[in-house]
C-alpha cells in the first residue's frame, strides 16, 4: 500500500505542531522549593501511600482522583468550580484537542491553561486510546495510526512523535506515552505485539522535546496477562519515566480480572515513582486500586452520569429522574456539603432534568465530583490515620452492600 | 358545545391549587421599614425616573430589566450567579411551571423561591401570553381558556382565579393579572373584545386570595389603537393595582409601532405607581421605554440568544462562532468586567459552543446578563446625575450606528 497520504498527513501535522506560539503568553509556571516531577511519599499503610508529586503549576496530593476535561471543560463546569470542589489536577485529551480545536489555536491562545482558564495541574493523554476505540479505517504503521477522525472523516495520523508534539503544545504538566491499548478480549499473540510497539513507542516519546517542567509518564500493558504486564513494566521502569500508568483495563472486562490486571501491572512498577491506573473510576475499585499502591485515577463516570441523571453517593448511585424524588424535599445526598445539596431540594433538581434544562446537569455534575474528592480527602485522611484498611472496610460495605463484594457486572465506561 | 370537560379540567386544577402546603417551609418575607407594595421616586430626568419598590423578599432598584427564568430557572444559571451578576428580581412564568412539575411539588416544596433557591424578589407573569401563543385547541369562555398542553397534550384550564391560584402556590412576589393578549396584526373590534375581557379578568384577579406580601400588577391591552390603551390604562388604574403593565407589545410589530404603543399605554397609567412593558428586551427600545417612563422590563434575549451564540455587547449583538473569532485570544468584550471576559479568550468560547459543550451556553449567558444588567445600572446612574437624555444618545449611538434609529426590523423574540 501506498504510504504518502499518511506521511504527507503527518508532515502537515508536523508542521502544524511547530506553529511559532507566543511563549510569553504561555500559563505562569509555579516556582516551588522542589523540582517538577518530585514525589514525596508522606505517610504509608499497607502499600496504600500519601504522596505529593510537584508538577510546575502546583503539588498534587495523592492518591488523587482526576475529573475528565475531555475537550477543554470538564463538562458543565467552570475552573473556579473546580477549585471549589477541591480538584488539584483535570485531565485533557490529546486526541479530542487534535480534532478540535487543534493545535494552532490553543498554541495562539498560550497553551491548555490559558486556553481553559485553569492555572492549576493537567495532565494529558496521549491520545492512544481515542485513536483505538473512536477511530474508523485505521491503519497502523511503526510510526504510528492513520485514521479518520470522528467528527468529520478527515485524515489524520498520530504516532509517539505527534502525540508528544501536540502535549508541547498543550503544555501539560503531566504528558503520557503514546501507546497501544488492546480490546477485552484479546488473544496473547497480539497482546504481546502491543507491549513490544508501546514499548517501542514509550523509547521515541521518552526522546520528544517538551514543555517546561513537563513530566512524562509510561503506560503499562498486557492484558490480562500477568507476565506480559511485568515484563512491560519492567523495560519501562528501565526507561526511568517521572511516573507509570496501567494502561488497557477497564475497557470490558469482568471486575475481578480488572482486579487483577491492576494487581499485576502494578507489581512491578517503581515504588518511587507516582502509579496511575487510567479509565478507572468506579468508587469501589479505586478502594482496591489504593491497597495496592496506585497513586491516581480518572473517570468520566461522575460527570458523564450526571448528564444522564444519576447521582453517586456514599451509599451506591441512584436515577434523580426516578418518580420518588418527585416532590422530595431532602437534599440529592444527606448531609452533603456541596453547593447542589446545600441549596435545593432533590425534586428541584429531579425538575430541571426533566424539562430539559442544562442547570440539572450542571447541578448534579457538581455534586458527583464533590462526592468523588470528599471520597478522595477521606480517603488520604484514613492513610495518615493508619486505619485505611477499616475506613475501606467501611466504605466498601456502603458502596456494595452487606458483603462489599465484586460487582455483579463490571461497570463499563468510556473515555 | 357542551363545556362539561373544561369545568370538570377546571375543577380538577382548582383541587390541585387548594392542596394544603406546608406554610411553615414558605420561604422567609424579609421585614423592611416600609411595606411591599411602597414605590419611591428617588429622582427624575424628564418623565425617565428612579425608583425603589418594595416587595415582600426585598427592595428592587427600578429601571431594572429582569431576567427570564421560565422552568423555575435562568436557563444555565444558578442564584448565586445571578446575584453575582446584580440581578435583583427574576420573573418565573406561571403556565410553563403549571403545565411541569405542577403546583403539587412547588407547593410541597415550599414555594418557588424555596424551590429553586432563590432569595429575592420574583414576578410571575399570568400564563396568559403563553396560552394564547403556545397552545393548540384553545377555547375561550368567559372564565378563561381551556387548552391542550404544549408538552403532553392534557386538557388544561386557566382564567384568572386559576392563574390567582397558581401564582399564590408559587409564593411570587409580584403576580400579573391573566390577561388575554391579542396578534399582530389584529382588528380593531378583536382588540376592543381582549381589552373588555382583560378588563373584566382584572376585576377577578384584584378579588383573589394573595400569598402574604404578593402584590398584584394589572396589565393594559388595546394593541394599537391608541384610544383603547388609554381607556384600558384609565379602568385599570380605577381597580388601584400595585403596579401597572404594558402587554400586548413585541409580539410582530414593526419597531415604530411597537414604540408608539409603549407611549400609548403608559401615558395614561398612574405615575406613582411602577410601570412594566412585558416581554421588551431590546437595549435600544428598552432606552425608549424609560425616556417615557417604564420602570420594569423582562425579555428573554439575552438567554435565548446565549443558547445559538450571539454576545450582546455594548456596540451591538455579533456571533461568537464566526470564524473571526476561532483564535482570537480577546474577551467576548472589550473591557467586560463579567467573569466570562475576564477569564477567557473569545476563542475558547468559541471552541466551546463549535463542540457543543454547555459550558459556552454559560458563559455566553453570564455575559449576556451582566452587558444588561451594567446597562441598566449606568443608566440609573445617568438619571441620577441628570444626563439621561445624553447617555441615551450616546448608547443609541453605540448601539444602532450614527443615526442611532429604528432598527430596520423588529427584533422579534417569543416568551
Amino acid at each position: 500500500m501506498h504510504l504518502g497520504p499518511y506521511h504527507s498527513s503527518c508532515l502537515n501535522l508536523a508542521e502544524r505542531l511547530r506553529i511559532p506560539y507566543n511563549v510569553s503568553r504561555m500559563s505562569t509556571v509555579q516556582t516551588s522549593s522542589s523540582p517538577p516531577g518530585t514525589f514525596e511519599i508522606l505517610a504509608t499503610d499497607g502499600e496504600a501511600r500519601l504522596g505529593r508529586l510537584q508538577t510546575a503549576h502546583g503539588a498534587i496530593e495523592t492518591p488523587v482522583f482526576m475529573p475528565v476535561g475531555t475537550q477543554a471543560t470538564v463538562k458543565t463546569l467552570e475552573p473556579r468550580d473546580l477549585e471549589e470542589l477541591g480538584a488539584s489536577v483535570i485531565l485533557g485529551n490529546t486526541y479530542h484537542l487534535l480534532v478540535r480545536p487543534g493545535p494552532e489555536i490553543i498554541g495562539a491562545c498560550g497553551g491548555l491553561h490559558r486556553f481553559m482558564g485553569w492555572e492549576h495541574p493537567i495532565l494529558t493523554d496521549s491520545g492512544g486510546f481515542q485513536v483505538f476505540s473512536l477511530t474508523k479505517l485505521r491503519k497502523m504503521t511503526e510510526d504510528g495510526v492513520a485514521f479518520n477522525s470522528h467528527v468529520d472523516g478527515r485524515r489524520l495520523f498520530l504516532g509517539p512523535v505527534e502525540s508528544m508534539a501536540m502535549q508541547r503544545v498543550l503544555g501539560s504538566d503531566i504528558a503520557m506515552c503514546f501507546d497501544e491499548c488492546p480490546p477485552y478480549p484479546c488473544e496473547a499473540k497480539y497482546a504481546q505485539e502491543a507491549v513490544a510497539r508501546t514499548l517501542r513507542w514509550a523509547r521515541v516519546c521518552r526522546e520528544q522535546p517538551r514543555a517546561e517542567g513537563q513530566l512524562v509518564f509510561g503506560i503499562d500493558q498486557g492484558g490480562e496477562f500477568a507476565e506480559l504486564r511485568a515484563e512491560c513494566a519492567r523495560e519501562l521502569a528501565a526507561m526511568d519515566f517521572d511516573g507509570y500508568a496501567v494502561g488497557g483495563v477497564s475497557v470490558g472486562e469482568p471486575e475481578p480480572v480488572l482486579i487483577q490486571e491492576m494487581a499485576d501491572g502494578v507489581r512491578f512498577l517503581p515504588r518511587e515513582k507516582p502509579r496511575y491506573v487510567m479509565g478507572l473510576g468506579d468508587l469501589w475499585q479505586i478502594c482496591e486500586g489504593v491497597e495496592r499502591g496506585v497513586d491516581m485515577f480518572d473517570c468520566v463516570m461522575p460527570t458523564r452520569h450526571a448528564r444522564n441523571g444519576t447521582a453517586f453517593t456514599r451509599d451506591g448511585a441512584y436515577p434523580v429522574k426516578a418518580g420518588e424524588c418527585k416532590a422530595d424535599t431532602a437534599p440529592v445526598e444527606r448531609g452533603c456539603t456541596c453547593y447542589a445539596c446545600t441549596h435545593f431540594p432533590r425534586a428541584y433538581i429531579r425538575h430541571l432534568l426533566n424539562v430539559g434544562e442544562i442547570l440539572g446537569v450542571r447541578l448534579l455534575t457538581i455534586h458527583n465530583i464533590h462526592c468523588y474528592l470528599a471520597f478522595m480527602r477521606e480517603m488520604r485522611e484514613a492513610i495518615v490515620a493508619g486505619r485505611f484498611h477499616e475506613w475501606k472496610a467501611e466504605q466498601h460495605r456502603r458502596l456494595r452492600g452487606p458483603t462489599g463484594q465484586f460487582a455483579a457486572a463490571t461497570f463499563q465506561d468510556g473515555r
